[in-house]
């Protein structure tokens, strides 16, 4: 990849140049955090036109790598303040990487209140007045009627009414193969977006070179060996292919790590009912539109997407994933999946984060500002986000903000980030990871789920302290470095388990860039990118105090294990001592 | 003052002790953050059981100094995050005073869902539950109700329903001697007693011993000198008195200085329409219930207060000052003097902050949440805090809430907090201590105004940086030693022009408590006092990237100078360098 494109949305002036020197050793997540690093004011506000906001491919990304379609989106995050890296699947990343694009960086803000569209194509980058007719309305919509502009085989990635309106929750669409949508769901990049003034990127790889490979017969020999591996985990070739993530309601419940009503037990009575086999039987019985198992991006051998249909048949929602079902169906108390799938669909609609939102749901529930469990008034409540009325902006600002207006304490959030799907007192080393990660309460960031709960990359007592500083570090380590490749995470079980995938992966970089990566090096930029993102956060003022858990954690025992959050602050902060 | 007394809401303990050793020599600010710092994880939630609120008069509160009867209130801040004390006029601490009361400390909270008065009588104090009649209603009211229950002799704190929904800008509402209202109006410690299910303090002095003074002839003496002082300075002597702090509208106006139409502008085409000298016309001409000045606690002789009535003559608000004036008239541009009284009177009676909540108004008229300039409209909204609506929850939450729910970057806040009436591009050294002061932005923590713009205690050019680093650092450190005598601010201006006047603010002390201080003492004990603040601050994770200013400040000039906000973060940071 060989261009690196800057568009300043204050003089609309496009810079297309060769890849920095410091930016040509890395992709993905290790590019967008330097970059911000380097170029963002640490203090500066996440709307102002100090900041900046850049989309990059991964390593692999344009390959046939399997799994290597996601794109990596960076920017300083209008929810939490820190450095943020969100990532996504569809069809965007492949198209630049087979362009030859590095990464689009945009900086600035227009001075007028018009709202623009970015045109990438072989011959550059262009700047068009976005389409009247689809501003204020859903993605859904919006990905049609632009679809119907440039043609259905443009990749995209826009914003909805909720990053116009650049509430905190905003997220970044990435348009998927079937045009449906796949999302950078957390830290509400898609404020930054709006606030820049840009409704959506367009990118058409016409005339694409595609990805150049130094050593294609070894590249294909480690593809080979990487797809296998990934097809023989029981994780990701059995469990998400037929339950999709989902799947994971059952086993936290059973592990008692469920969150249920805003965090006040770790089990649900109704879990079946909103279960991934239970998604799973509705769709083969409903048919219709339903796909029990989908992929994102083209390349994707997990598909641990779906179609969920109604009752008719009729597609409502894909890429239905676990951490909503559980906010909806279990912190929430929404017992219905049906109702949840439309609430998902909303959320994709409008463009928001469905974790932050969903767990916003479960928050106003519980401080008396939604009736509790009500799926027909969450869905109404979120819709209002589009408008946006007051309560749609409440909710748009995400779970700590609602705490914060109905005067909560019980508020599951850190870094102004919501806790997602596991109960960080049942599932301590995620709860490690919730504290520490430089992103704001995030699982993907070190999924600790995997070794304490799936038994992946061996077993760590999920309810014990013992043994999960380590691992949380050193998923964390690995997981910057997974997000800098393109590849899914959902690699990981396999690099975890299987140690042919974790060879076959490095020979596939090294094949691609006539590289001779080790394993330790992986780890190096694991750590070095952690760094640069824990550095961004403290000269931003957010350091170790706020590497902590919300205090109820520590004093509430949760159902039915009873334990609570007991790692000290000296303890938390063992993670980042590397 | 012998006693402590400590309230455990959790178990409903009351315990009466002697002073801690540790707190004898302190009062006021001074014993509020020293105990918050002592006694406060400074990482707990604000609202949780882990917080306490301490309500303490100053050194020479219950004395006859002139202008002695201001409270403190110390915890940390549920706006803020940081340590916070507020302070107020009204009855409540001449009373504890003189019953030998040091301090009333409140801590853990209630399981159930039941409020509390606290009723303190020479005997003791007991917890009561709340009479239903109270719950839900304004402050006026309440008070009415309250005074038929326990006499209208005694003094009361209390909330509203601001902070019976513990919304982050919920003050502190004190009784005055015409059982109207003054408020600990900033940083949300409504919210604070509300989350420990407190809606009143009754405090009843009967056979109170009153406060003994080791040297009466010496403290005579020097309570003259004082109160001379305070008549013969221009400011407390003539202009306040004359035209309550709304005397600053047209003032600030002339310097250019004058925060318009959410913060764009310097200077309001419409200043006179809502000038103290248009309040005090208007009061003149309409008479009835009327007073163009009148004082807040007993022993006032400045006496900046004044009743508000309606063109009929009926008492709409009293205390109506020149912070609440500014942002609803210049900020938000509603210029009408009445439909700004009607708000004031509302937002006293929900028990919300009037700077914040109405800054907050300015940022939602920018914003597009509400109409620019709408008197009516805002007052609406203002109503809707005590329901609470959504529109009415957002705008309890305050300036900064709002802000991020209208996607904005132009948000007047430091650490969360509204600033208030004096823009820091044109009055340079207030910008230093809403900066840097422990408090968030509050200009009353070091009022660079007076040498700034007043032209007391010397001149420092306001629109240059020569001279406001020494300048803010001084103010806060007297400032925070004025907060601990239990004095109102307002000494200040004879303090800092008048020797004599600070000599006999020592003397006093020194008569009532046999002491020997000297004015290095005082420097000594506001150097003490700051520190002990920021160190709190510190330890819940808000250091100096938090002592800055929003960053569109450093780039927008302000017309009429054209003067934009150009201190470095290393000459910030040198205003605490002590």
């Amino acid at each position: 990849m060989s261009k690196f494109i800057r568009v300043n949305m204050t003089t609309k002036e496009v810079t297309i140049s060769a890849v920095p020197d410091k930016y040509q050793g890395i992709a993905g997540r290790a590019l967008t955090s330097n970059f911000i690093a380097d170029e963002v004011p640490a203090t500066c506000h996440p709307l102002g036109k100090n900041n900046k906001i850049i989309f990059a491919p991964g390593f692999l990304t344009g390959t046939n790598a399997a799994n290597s379609g996601r794109i990596s989106v960076g920017s300083k995050s209008p929810l939490t303040g820190t450095i943020k890296e969100s990532n996504s699947g569809g069809t965007f990343s492949q198209k630049m990487a087979k362009m030859g694009i590095k990464a689009i960086a945009i900086e600035g803000m227009p001075a007028d209140d018009k709202f623009y569209v970015l045109k990438i194509t072989i011959d550059g980058l262009t700047i068009e007045e976005a389409p009247a007719d689809i501003m204020g309305i859903g993605n859904y919509k919006a990905i049609e009627l632009l679809n119907a502009k440039y043609g259905s085989h443009v990749g995209m990635a826009l914003v909805g009414p909720a990053g116009e309106h650049r509430l905190p929750t905003a997220n970044i669409s990435f348009k998927d193969p079937e045009s449906n949508i796949r999302s950078a769901g957390r830290g509400g990049l898609g404020a930054v977006l709006g606030s820049k003034k840009i409704k959506a990127l367009i990118i058409e790889d016409t005339n694409a070179p595609g990805v150049a490979i130094q050593d294609p017969d070894k590249f294909k020999a480690a593809a080979k060996v990487f797809a296998k591996a990934l097809i023989s985990h029981p994780v990701s070739g059995q469990a998400l292919p037929a339950y999709g993530t989902d799947v994971l309601v059952n086993i936290l419940n059973e592990a008692g790590g469920l969150p249920t009503k805003n965090f006040t037990a770790g089990r649900a009575d109704w879990h079946e009912a909103i279960s991934g086999e239970t998604m799973n039987a509705n769709i083969k019985e409903r048919g219709g539109d339903g796909k029990v198992s989908h992929g994102c991006h083209a390349g994707c051998i997990i598909h641990c997407s779906q179609w969920y249909p109604d009752k008719k048949g009729k597609y409502i929602t894909s890429g239905f994933e676990y951490e909503t079902v559980w906010a909806l169906g279990a912190d929430a108390c929404i017992k219905d999946l049906d109702e949840i799938a439309y609430i998902d669909r909303e959320m994709d609609d409008i463009g928001v984060d469905s974790i932050d939102v969903s767990v916003a749901i479960a928050v106003a529930m519980a401080g008396g500002l939604l009736p509790l469990g009500d799926g027909k008034a969450a869905l109404d409540a979120v819709k209002q986000i589009a408008v946006p009325t007051p309560l749609g902006r409440i909710l748009g600002g995400g779970a700590e903000i609602v705490g914060k207006l109905c005067g909560s304490f019980r508020v599951p959030t850190v870094k102004g980030q919501a806790i997602p799907a596991y109960d960080p007192r049942a599932v301590k080393g995620v709860g490690l990871t919730y504290a520490t990660t430089p992103m704001g309460a995030d699982h993907t960031a070190g999924y600790s789920v995997a070794t304490n709960i799936l038994k992946v990359g061996g077993f760590v007592d999920p309810l014990k302290k013992e043994g999960q500083i380590e691992l949380s570090r050193n998923l964390q380590i690995a997981t910057a470095a997974v997000d800098s490749t393109g590849c899914c995470l959902f690699i990981a079980f396999a690099v975890l388990d299987i140690p042919e995938a974790f060879e076959a992966l490095i020979d596939m970089i090294n094949a691609q860039y006539g590289l001779a990566l080790t394993g330790d090096d992986v780890t190096a930029l694991g750590k070095s990118i952690l760094k640069v993102e824990r550095a961004f956060n403290q000269a931003a003022g957010i350091g170790s105090a706020h590497d902590r858990l919300p205090e109820f954690f520590e004093y509430e025992p949760l159902p039915p294990h009873n334990t609570t959050w007991d790692f000290t602050p000296e303890e938390i902060d063992e993670v980042f001592n590397f």
